[in-house]
């Protein structure tokens, strides 16, 4: 099923509200894509333009309340929204900023504190200059942190938006079973990527956000590059990381194929990544934290050089290609049943690095692998 | 081909430069994907994922300075940046806050002027905290607007970037001819959304970040919605728009097609659409406003009903999918050899919308079609 009953956004709204009560905010203001998603199940790929500001507000009781460009009109009033406030944008004397303080100070008594998400992941999506002036346009109104409302909930999915992400992961499964059909000695990488991604969309995604990889001799530089027009080689590792995505979820992982043989080096690193990701799976359960996943991951990794210069080795999945929290020594996130993370190891090797992704849910017992379980040997195409 | 010289991004810096020290800024501070990619040529996916944020500082003289996680250093080191700071991201103590403040203090003096991108269609890509943080952090110096700097060089293009638009723009059209393969009575709009994404990466697309669109009787309901499975039947009006990316660069045009037969009046309407772009386009020289299009276009759409919350009749185009300025009355911006714009005129009929898009340079003479510039009669399927 595409969306959501309203009965999910609802029970979002009460979730936010009871925590906003308990945190003195008398309203939430969210101004980027997932936030006003989530409150409202407004999808659209308009987002990618970054003309319009857009912004919901969920004040202290009742439905959330719209304010956006007229573009957006119809769209929105397909959700279970009802207030719904437009203007005509972009307009260059003032795009949306007294419409949005009109309501802010409607809903919001005089000395109100209203929360805006301000921690790691988040942005304010309005310029500047507006969000100054609605600043001074709100009076005593303070513009806080939202102490992390947000984050706190989408951290947490529900059974149908883990079969969203566990949709997603599926069609990438079958496009990955399919690579075979697109790469191989001779090939550029940049038209493996080409590919894959039409693979992706024929397998059932809705869009490829993200694809990132790699292939050279033994590894990959780095996991972020775009493809080059290189001709894959006998003993490169090929390697493909696609976000795509299903009904407004992401999957995130990736998979790894040795062009040809490489070497036993090569080949030891790779399984040393799949035990460490199976390291962290096996303590993934409720009241584990992030950091226990890191540590147990790091374990397996510090046997070789463990320096890919990542950052972290996972994070949360959901309507963001990444989100919170991360595997790192000072996350310490507590686990919860309904959390999805990524396992991401790596290892550099010779050089290069190679990284290893898979996807897990947190249920009350043992994790669920989401994304099809590699095995521990390197598959040659 | 890809990329640029070193040339290219050195001559935007001395232009930046220039119009900074007019403006009395010692620095600029960018924040976001586009920002960044300007002056360095940096290009990943990787902006998909919101968790690390990214600094960009164009001092008053000299290179820029990246201050960057590490995860980007490899790739932005291939880069003509050479200063390169870095710090493993996430950092939950500071997430890059006082290696930027650090370098802020080093390149601008305690009294200084600091411009950050703060007008229409910009924002600050880091957490509301961090960038508070950062206000103290950085002592006297303030973080003002950039006056519109970088967007007064974003808009006008150099060749090169222009001959890359014109690839994308060149790429989509091939998928456009080969839209009556995959779509056409009885086939669900979904699928024909899944299969032309197909087709603009077999043909050449690196990938399509923007696909939107519709198809109901004699028209659709906005222009924004995602797919749905409804079958594609005799008398729908069958619009696609895209924003596909060649080598970090955006077409933004639409195609229309009738599925069978449609009424006249949704044909006279369309006509209408053309002859509105055709009159924007004889006058599209330099010196003509941004205002002066819209103008030519209503003239024609105001005979009909040409109110169909789209807020704009047409926008620039390039590294994003829509830029500055916008075809509306109160857009002034006088037009310049080497702006690409949109021409994207919109009419309601019978409680639909029908909207037509091509994209133009802006030359010493006349404009010149970058999109294949499309006919007055509603092609048929």
């Amino acid at each position: 099923m595409r969306g959501f009953d309203a009965t999910e956004f609802a029970a979002r709204t009460d979730r936010a509200q009871s925590m906003m009560q308990a945190a003195g905010l008398s309203a939430l203001l969210l101004t980027t894509e997932p936030e006003i998603r989530y409150f409202t199940g407004y999808l659209t790929r308009f987002w990618e333009s970054p003309t319009r500001p857009w912004f919901l507000i969920v004040p202290s009781s009742g439905k959330p309340i719209a304010v956006i460009p007229s573009i957006g009109a119809a769209l929105m009033s397909e959700t279970w929204i009802d207030d719904i406030r437009t203007w005509s944008a972009p307009d260059l004397t003032d795009d949306g900023v007294s419409l949005l303080a009109d309501t802010l100070r409607e809903v919001a008594p005089a000395d109100a504190i209203i929360g805006v998400p301000d921690g790691h992941e988040t942005h304010v999506r309005m310029p500047l200059a507006d969000f100054r002036r609605l600043q001074e346009e709100i009076g005593k109104r303070d513009l806080c942190g939202d102490t992390g409302i947000v984050r706190a909930l989408r951290t947490v999915k529900s059974p149908a938006e883990i079969t969203k992400i566990e949709t997603a992961c599926a069609i990438a499964g079958r496009a990955f079973k399919r690579v075979p059909e697109i790469a191989g000695e001779g090939i550029a990488l940049e038209a493996v990527f080409r590919r894959f991604q039409m693979l992706c969309l024929e397998e059932g995604a809705d869009w490829v956000p993200y694809l990132a990889g790699g292939a050279e001799q033994g590894g990959y530089t780095d996991v972020i590059s775009p493809a080059t027009d290189a001709l894959l080689q006998q003993g490169d590792v090929l390697m493909l990381d696609t976000g795509l995505v299903w009904d407004g979820y992401f999957c995130d992982y990736d998979r790894n194929w040795a062009i040809g043989r490489v070497s036993a080096n090569v080949q030891h690193a790779y399984a040393a990544l799949i035990e460490a990701s199976d390291a962290a799976l096996d303590i993934a359960r409720p009241g584990a934290t992030a950091a226990d996943l890191y540590q147990a991951m790091n374990s397996v990794l510090s046997r070789h050089d463990a320096d890919t210069g990542a950052g972290r080795l996972g994070h949360g999945l959901g309507m963001s290609l990444t989100e919170w929290p991360s595997l790192i020594p000072t996350d310490h996130t507590v686990l919860q049943p309904g959390m999805v993370l990524t396992l991401e190891p790596g290892i550099a090797v010779d050089g290069k690095v190679l990284v290893h992704e898979e996807n897990i849910v947190i249920t009350e017992g043992a994790p669920r692998f989401i994304s099809p379980r590699a095995g521990s040997e390197l598959p040659e195409i």
